[in-house]
């Protein structure tokens, strides 16, 4: 199996632990336990020729968070110590008291730079404090909402309302399209000049995963999609996505750009593909960079054999 | 590929149409267009020897709906007719104006009597119309949110906030857990007696499909889990989850049952286990009816040869 940048996590979610407010009160007391702080959805980066993520003890935050800080339990690590991530969105944009013990660094940009595991923990760090933020107040009936189960819970707090909100996860499929030696790339009115990658969308409700492969090609290629195989899957924290990511064989050749979502659709052959991949100074386009499983999908086709 | 239970509709869902308000304007007074009412998330059913959905004229529907009636755009159908599902949670319990047209019945329930396409319709309606119920206030804000693309986008009312909403849908890993002549199944203590199915959970942020399988098996039966194969994927409208399907190998024998979730875990042989499938007289246990992708992989499991 593939393990894909912002999967493998090294600890242990320990969920049965969420609930245990002891376990948890001690934990937050313990010198042992870790802490990412997030200002912004960006992590405290320790820099240097190593980059590594910027573990914090309770005391070293006391300064910055609050009573009401919403402490994101991620699990435990090997030693069974507790890891959490914590919001710190109130901290000056130009003096983050926590300077002296890293940067706040965009994840995307820093992933590939950080060890093994580090960006699947903070991918999951990522995603949950964007759904706190986004779930801060109830969407049945308005009133605020609060945490619980250590940050994997939201509640709404009219007791007449009562509405429980869990973590949301969206499903994306993404999907290498081909038909004998060519595959299907297209680039979105949002990418770099130059840059194509593998057809995706939202999975809708309603809809099985093949469905959803085969009615996003038709929308944004006019392509009509048969068989359709899932590959591996990818968590994706901008903001909570799952990349699903699958090989579809297309049943029709002639492409219809949906302009709405495209800039541009085009059959490349395998040998074109390949020079991409290589970053070769022939090829006329260039491709998602190793984090991003369009790229495994891609490569996962151009060396398959036969 | 298997077509499962709310999988499979006959609509084209026509994304395209839902951002053109002059199309949407003309196929809402279209005396073609048909709608289905919801009343607390059940559709209307003509009832009969051969139940079906009870699809409305515009004009069927004048008195009960107003003006700020939110329409949901499911598709159009074969002869291109637009169809849509509107919700009428202000019917009063005991006379709902539509009696005479048909009944307003548990999608559940129902689905299993419908044609071939119609539970599949209704899934794409009942997850959305429950997603705009859970979604009327802006949950970073808190101030009520307004529908858009004919249903499919819910919009933040306060211009300063203008957060934008897309319809919910959940992941959900559900796996057939074997170890050579044997399988895993479980009954949760929501189950009615003698009841077992697969094991299942939601995705969780920060993880990939395969990861996710393994931690809930983990957590829920002890058991450690090394290969998982994907198999298929249904709609499950309960309220809009996506249910991922796979075959995961065991690599360990004893059970552990996570108590808060779980009644009883039981490895069950490829003997029992038709006889269950095949409703036998002399089957100890029972297993979920043909419309849960759970029954699907066990018969999967069970009929492979080798």
């Amino acid at each position: 199996m593939d393990v894909h940048t912002f999967a493998g996590s090294p600890l242990d979610r320990a969920a049965h632990l969420r609930r245990d407010t002891d376990w948890q009160a001690a934990a937050l007391r313990a010198p042992t336990t870790r802490m990412v702080p997030f200002w912004r959805l960006k992590p405290l980066i320790r820099e240097g020729d190593a980059p590594r993520i910027a573990w914090l003890g309770a005391d070293d935050l006391t300064d910055i968070l609050d009573a009401e800080a919403a402490h994101i339990f991620l699990g435990v690590d090997e030693s069974g110590a507790a890891r959490y991530a914590v919001d710190v969105p109130g901290l000056s944009e130009d003096s983050p008291p926590l300077t002296q013990s890293g940067t706040f660094i965009d994840l995307r940009a820093i992933a590939p730079a950080l060890p093994e595991g580090a960006p699947a923990i903070l991918a999951q760090a990522r995603s949950l404090i964007a759904w706190h933020a986004r779930t801060a107040f109830c969407g049945a009936c308005g009133a605020p909402t609060r945490t619980d189960e250590a940050g994997h819970l939201r509640r709404c707090t009219d007791a007449s309302c009562d509405a429980q909100y869990f973590p949301r996860v969206d499903p994306v499929v993404i999907m290498l399209v081909y038909r004998g030696e060519r595959c299907l790339l297209g680039r979105s009115t949002r990418f770099p000049a130059g840059f194509y990658s593998a057809l995706a969308g939202f999975v809708e409700p309603g809809e099985a995963i093949e469905e959803s492969v085969r009615r996003e090609v038709l929308e944004e290629a006019g392509i009509t999609v048969g068989a359709v195989c899932y590959h591996s899957s990818q968590p994706w924290p901008f903001p909570a996505s799952l990349m699903i990511g699958c090989l579809a064989e297309a049943e029709s050749d002639a492409i219809t750009i949906d302009a709405h979502e495209l800039d541009d659709v085009r059959w490349v052959s395998r040998d074109e593909l390949m020079a991409a991949l290589d970053g070769a100074p022939g090829a006329d386009f260039s491709v998602p960079p190793p984090l991003a499983i369009a790229r495994q999908l891609m490569t996962a086709w151009a060396k398959e054999t036969g």
